[in-house]
């Protein structure tokens, strides 16, 4: 997505080997015709796949969510991360590992939420070593939902969780794809 | 706002002496159109107050945020809570304390991301006992920027927070006040 990738040459930092910073437009202020174009593009890649329900992660991801819900007309859902998770009753939960964090976090959906007729979409800001894809990819197999597929902003390609991700199956749409940003050179794939 | 407050009628539960739960359609599953209405509500009271920029906090502010900043037409700024950050750099920042999950939390804003020349919306879905708003007030003043009010999807009235703040001069809009939910009966203002 040629907007998406100027608008990274011309702002993001590259902070280190694997740190990218894109907080003046995607992760803390939010640029909402940025996103809205995000959402047309997410929609026009699987506008056949009738999805009914798109599932996402709390903070960054509910954004880029919400924004692509328009175009498809559907619910999001977003999973809580459990410090935070006054979900109540059961729930599908599973474990994700931020490495840029170190930390490990439970994330959670109400089971009332998530079922087996729907038709999920994911979707999240970054994609990096998969970590947090695969706990929501865990949680819509645990609801027994059908994964479309997943939908990301920015992939770290070099990172490798989204090739792992598509090598068992998954269908991953990325709209940038960062092969590497050594010495601070962004260059996509 | 009619719309809403018939959805809080036929669907939230009211889990204890001051515990709404809207999970289903606010802040876990996000029924869309209902966000693009409140959204439009928001732009139809704030309209002529210039804003240029939306501020609010991580996680569940976020849809309302960005439903709400397509009308305006302006970018979203959220705060981030402290454990999660990785702002980085000069930062504005505001305790915050939860009565619901009894924990204080630091929120966080880069300076890059509000300034003086700002005229800044609050928004969150939640208004009990203020003190997250009252942390955004906060921020936005350390910023030097100009408060043009709050926008709240649902005030419990019956904790205070939002009356005191009214008190003190902040213009707060709320679309569906709640005067008391004694009995689980939800009685509006």
């Amino acid at each position: 997505m040629e907007m998406l990738k100027k608008r990274i040459v011309e702002q993001a930092k590259v902070l280190g080997p694997d740190i990218l910073k894109v907080d003046m437009f995607l992760n803390h202020m939010i640029d909402i015709s940025l996103l809205k174009a995000i959402g047309e593009e997410f929609h026009r890649r699987f506008a056949d796949e009738k999805i009914n329900k798109i599932l996402t992660v709390e903070a960054s991801g509910i954004a880029v969510a919400c924004m692509t819900a328009i175009a498809f007309g559907v619910p999001v859902v977003f999973a809580k991360k459990e410090e935070h998770s006054n979900v109540g009753g059961l729930c599908y939960t599973s474990d994700i590992y931020s490495f840029t964090r170190n930390i490990k976090t439970t994330i959670c959906v109400s089971s009332s939420y998530l079922c087996a007729s729907d038709r999920v979409l994911i979707l999240d800001d970054f994609l990096a070593n998969g970590s947090a894809l695969t706990g929501l990819i865990d949680i819509a197999r645990q609801a027994g939902s059908t994964l479309v597929g997943a939908g990301i902003v920015i992939e770290k390609g070099f990172q490798g969780g989204g090739n792992a991700l598509r090598e068992s199956g998954v269908r991953i749409e990325s709209l940038a794809y960062i092969e590497s940003m050594d010495d601070g050179i962004i260059v996509f794939g």
